[in-house]
């Protein structure tokens, strides 16, 4: 007998299973290269070279005892620092090893500040879509997720719609930017107008509350646009990154937490992130691929290539009719159907062979998000799918 | 404001800080190999080199993709394979890839069956002495910890003790075998006991009570003990291990959970605890190391090097007066405290320089832990600090 906080998640992942499933039936039958796979944000573009030769070479210069080693909770002290001068650099902040906590990815990073922070009844504000996940986040620590509705004409934070739903409960504010599903960049402007309202609210309740930006695409963003770093606007906010993408590395499960010493609370809420770290069972993030990604702080992914696939999907799918919004960060494209039911375009969209991931499965039906960190082939290879469903469903202008 | 459940966390953590820098401290005026740390768990037998050269071969060999990149939530299919395979050769069992799930260590697997298995109120038993993490595991799910008081003669289960404990509302029983922090090795006969009381409650009570097996010390057995391999007397077994001490890599954060197909609700089982190593944001095992590790399922650490520790620190403790029991696995020595209050002691062993853990951070107070995972050198240069402290305390015989 399994817990009964799992039985909607078992349920739930037999649909996601199924549609696993299916992509190897559709490949079993057409062949792999005829199946247009858009479902899964797994990086096509492959880690730096540097990240394997930094492996290499930690393997053969550092003591195998350390490389191997525990350390403590929060991490080595010369990766928390490298971590600390890196963001220092780029963004002109005041960090040190005292504000870094690595972390088993980003979302290990969020289950610990979530577990240090959130008592049970607690309301975690965040703006739909978002990525379902943080609901199991906030649900594992009995704290309440509350979605803000969606601005669907510029997919920006419905500031105004937040206000109204921040209570004397609520705890804190989870952001994602640049945002999955829909590759949006939160701009300036909005993050000032977030920041502004959570100052406000503050003082009305007379309470802390915490922003917490997830950031996994901070470095996926296209033709310059800025993105704003979090802690610079709004002093309680705990930034959690992760090397996923950055560095193509999503299996390793390496990431960080940033923890500003000008937070209210800030020692109890590191020592707690930290304490949560170990007692989740995570201990530390891998200490291999710690010393690795200190070697690779300076590396990018291949962004070109990512660029590469958004103008072709995005260009293509806009001439055959689709709507959607431009994606300016991450690796997603957004897309309207045109229907209410968007169960009944992903039917159709698969007799196409084309593989697509419900809106409502990022609380935003009505939509479908397609995953363009395939190769280029795939996406050339999709249009005249795409052509021909926007025909088969008179999408054509 | 940090979470209620953190408070006490924190503040404990902060003593066992204290020690962490009172070691600094003394290692700062009398030098490093003056001081006598047997207080943390952390092998100082290096990895083998067939691990670092098996991560080396991989980078070499397989794919980028794949070697970074996502994979099921329960990890590499050929890895799990690999794994049941060595297991079916060593134990003579019959496990699939479908029934292992790779995590990020024993500390990672313990929590994702917990929070697979475990409901509100829901009672886990395990047997004092035992690794206190336990209880705040327990504690994430809301579950609550039984402790069975221990037979301090044999450090045996106390089997009578257990039968007494289990309640309707037991849900699942830890053992950890061999033990942390004792270094007994549970006998063939203690568990057939253990398994028939926990049938017969299973029966008494009408629901399945799980056996959850903590075995990151499988591999550390001495002088030929048998270590039984609990599946094969329990049908509701879970096994949770840990390459951290078999192959020295603690700090990287990789093991597995054997969940058996004859399990009731295996299939279930199986699942919610892939999605809760998901939810929990573990999301997967580190995946260089799952393929590493997969290419040295029949290495061994070095563990004549702990053999001969605990043989010259057994020897010479029992020679200079202290009571305790010969381990016969992991790396710890359990010894009885001459004074009922085993603080008195850690303060009189910290004047000679001498650093170890307090029974009472594994619920059984008067004793103390030494970690003997330390070079031959650091118990060699300890011996005269232990026999003055033996002299003052009046121990020798």
């Amino acid at each position: 007998m399994i817990a009964k906080k799992m039985e909607g998640l078992v349920n739930n992942n037999s649909a996601i299973r199924a549609m696993f499933e299916e992509g190897k039936r559709l490949a079993a039958i057409y062949g792999p290269e005829n199946v247009y796979d858009f479902s899964l944000g797994n990086p096509n573009v492959p880690a730096p070279e540097a990240l394997n030769q930094a492996i290499i070479d930690v393997i053969n210069t550092v003591e195998t005892t350390k490389i191997h080693g525990y350390m403590s909770n929060a991490g080595f002290e010369e990766v928390r620092k490298a971590v600390a001068d890196s963001l220092n650099k780029r963004f002109d902040t005041n960090f040190t090893e005292a504000n870094i906590i690595m972390t088993v990815g980003a979302a290990g990073g969020l289950n610990s500040i979530l577990k240090a922070l959130i008592n049970p009844g607690d309301e975690v504000l965040t703006f739909a879509p978002y990525f379902l996940e943080y609901r199991a986040y906030v649900s594992n620590y009995d704290g309440v997720l509350v979605e803000v509705e969606p601005d669907t004409t510029t997919f920006q934070p419905n500031v105004e719609a937040f206000e109204k739903k921040i209570t004397a409960n609520t705890k804190a504010v989870i952001i994602n930017n640049p945002n999955n599903p829909t590759g949006v960049v939160y701009s300036e402007e909005t993050i000032k107008k977030i920041a502004a309202v959570m100052e406000a609210k503050q003082k009305e309740y007379g309470h802390d509350i915490y922003l917490i930006s997830d950031e996994p695409y901070r470095e996926l963003a296209y033709d310059g646009v800025f993105v704003p770093y979090l802690t610079k606007y709004y002093t309680n906010t705990i930034v959690g990154y992760s090397f996923s993408k950055s560095l193509s590395l999503p299996g390793d499960r390496i990431g960080y937490l940033v923890i500003p010493s000008e937070m209210e609370d800030y020692k109890n809420i590191f020592a707690a992130a930290s304490i949560a770290t170990r007692v989740l069972g995570f201990v530390n993030a891998p200490s291999l691929m710690q010393l690795a990604v200190a070697r690779c702080l300076e590396e990018k992914t291949d962004i070109e290539a990512y660029n590469r696939n958004r103008e072709l999907l995005y260009g293509s799918l806009k001439e055959y009719g689709f709507e959607c919004i431009k994606p300016e960060g991450a690796f997603y494209l957004f897309v309207k159907t045109p229907m209410a039911d968007e169960k009944v375009f992903i039917e159709a969209a698969k007799k196409h062979n084309i593989l697509v991931v419900p809106g409502s499965s990022f609380a935003c039906p009505g939509y479908v998000r397609l995953a363009y960190c395939v190769s280029y082939d795939t996406i050339k290879n999709s249009l005249p799918a795409f052509k021909e469903l926007a025909e088969e469903l008179g999408m054509c202008k």
